[in-house]
């Protein structure tokens, strides 16, 4: 079967032999895979990546134990936990310390026509839902992830930095919540998917344009690394940043006015699948406008170029 | 009267004319002043800064508009605040945007033997209370400022990062609070001070000894640039690190681990008076240990570079 393979920093399409199911675990063929951020910071060398990558995915169990899984559509949550620990214990498996992830540490990604993971991680996709919908609920699970963290009144204004493909997916969630929603950004034909859902947008090209001391919640999702300087200048004392963006690198950060001003900075990841399953499901955050391409897993080493250029949002991975 | 000023790098003590008081304001005589790594930091350069510093201090009252305060015993808390924001509105003077602030921005500093505060920023200091241990109310409301901002249940257990005077403090505070703490820092002679106190303290020469994300809480006060990684190592995911130092220059971090492990950074500043004269009125935050030195105004120079090195804790500065 084919699969795609990082390895210092060049991306192929690879003859492999089908994975084997392990007891406990689902035997999945790929519907869509989702190149995300991650996956480009993988390819770059973040956490010495070598392997096949692929954590946002919408696929159909082939063979699995349990007999209810056969046949259907699963999305799936991307963190093997051990079920054992103190972080299991509380329902926090996402925090393992001893958790093998999905297409980023120590468990082969869902971009290959077949892959395995546990049954408990999988999530059944509503009948009425699109492959192409399903596909972005891991990424609208850790945009929800911001909500099951920092408390946001309804009616709050958020300021969302970035208008890449979390950003987006920030902004809509917020709003589908309730809050009014400032989105900054450098596109406008990205910032317009925001506005269209309600938002109020600015094309920012410097970010000295960035409003100062504004917002009492900030949403960083620039992916850059100038990103979190502009959201500690954007938000209020006493404020809330929330980090969405990994960064593979140092960041150099004025510590000064986040001690002065009293900001919190809240590092934010994975999230639970369920609140984004019924966003999706009933069309509080629309996602097919987000879709720039769709290419077969033989073209990845194009698709994962397109997906790095500006301006380009989702690149979809579908079997050839 | 004799007043320290600070000037490009130099500190010295100059002859100039005794304040005039505004209305509203007390004119106050100082009895003692200590010095602060922010005074260090100023001398540096922070802020830009030029003229006296001193925020930390315990003075009499010679003059004001207040009957009940005149000859009396006072602290004072440091920020100006215009007392019609919203911020001063909310209680949250600190963070008024117009507000000065005694002896860092736009208000000359208590370091002179006269100086001026508003009446209002003006707390009576027991009568029983030395004024060696009513210097201390600033810096010990600036530690009370983490129970203010973070939750921590009793019997919880709180790493403190640092053995400097602010170090010392937070952890004497959060044992107070009923925390159990874990002091970390290079100076046995300046660990033995919160050991008495109760806490379990530990020598660390090299920050690549710091445990990994053992605690759920960590107050980061070493006051220097390395100390917010080491304190973001020893976090546990989802948890809390208050950040304490503050540092001149920009500080690199990783980000990558405060996002995967969805870390909580609060950045931390000054504090109430009231919970800080309690717990100094209580003895149960002991302070006289902690005063290395004390010189007269004159010597100031000699004072600053004394409260520089290594070693040393606080360095009280007296009238002549």
């Amino acid at each position: 079967m084919l699969a795609v393979h990082i390895e210092n920093g060049r991306v192929e399409a690879r003859r492999v032999p089908r994975p084997r199911r392990p007891q406990g675990f689902a035997l999945i063929r790929l519907l869509a895979g989702g190149i995300c951020n991650t996956d480009l910071e993988l390819q770059r060398g973040y956490y010495g990546f070598r392997g096949t990558p692929g954590h946002e995915f919408v696929g159909e169990v082939v063979e699995a134990d349990s007999p209810d899984l056969a046949g259907k559509r699963v999305v799936g949550e991307i963190n093997l936990a051990c079920n054992r620990c103190e972080w299991c214990r509380k329902g926090l498996g996402r925090h393992c310390p001893k958790r093998s992830v999905l297409g980023i540490v120590k468990h082969p990604g869902a971009f290959r026509e077949f892959f395995t993971l546990p049954e408990r991680n999988l999530h059944h996709v509503p009948e009425r839902m699109s492959s192409e919908t399903a596909v972005f609920v891991e990424p609208v699970a850790a945009a929800c992830e911001i909500l099951d963290q920092v408390r946001i009144p309804k009616g709050a204004t958020v300021a969302v930095l970035g208008d890449g493909k979390l950003g987006l997916l920030a902004g809509q969630v917020l709003l589908a919540h309730g809050a009014r929603v400032c989105q900054f950004g450098r596109h406008q034909h990205k910032l317009r998917i925001v506005e269209r859902a309600g938002a109020e947008t600015f094309v920012v090209k410097d970010s000295r344009e960035l409003p100062a001391a504004e917002f009492e919640f900030v949403v960083e999702a620039t992916g850059s690394r100038e990103g979190l300087e502009g959201a500690i200048q954007m938000v209020r004392p006493r404020g809330t940043v929330v980090m969405k963006s990994t960064v593979h690198d140092r960041v150099a950060v004025d510590t000064a006015p986040v001690i002065v001003n009293e900001i919190t900075l809240v590092g934010s990841r994975c999230g639970r699948f369920e609140p984004a399953l019924k966003l999706l499901a009933a069309g509080r955050v629309r996602v097919h406008e987000m879709i720039s391409e769709s290419m077969p897993l033989s073209r990845a080493p194009e698709a994962f170029a397109r997906a790095a250029q500006s301006g380009v949002l989702k690149v979809l991975l579908r079997p050839d």
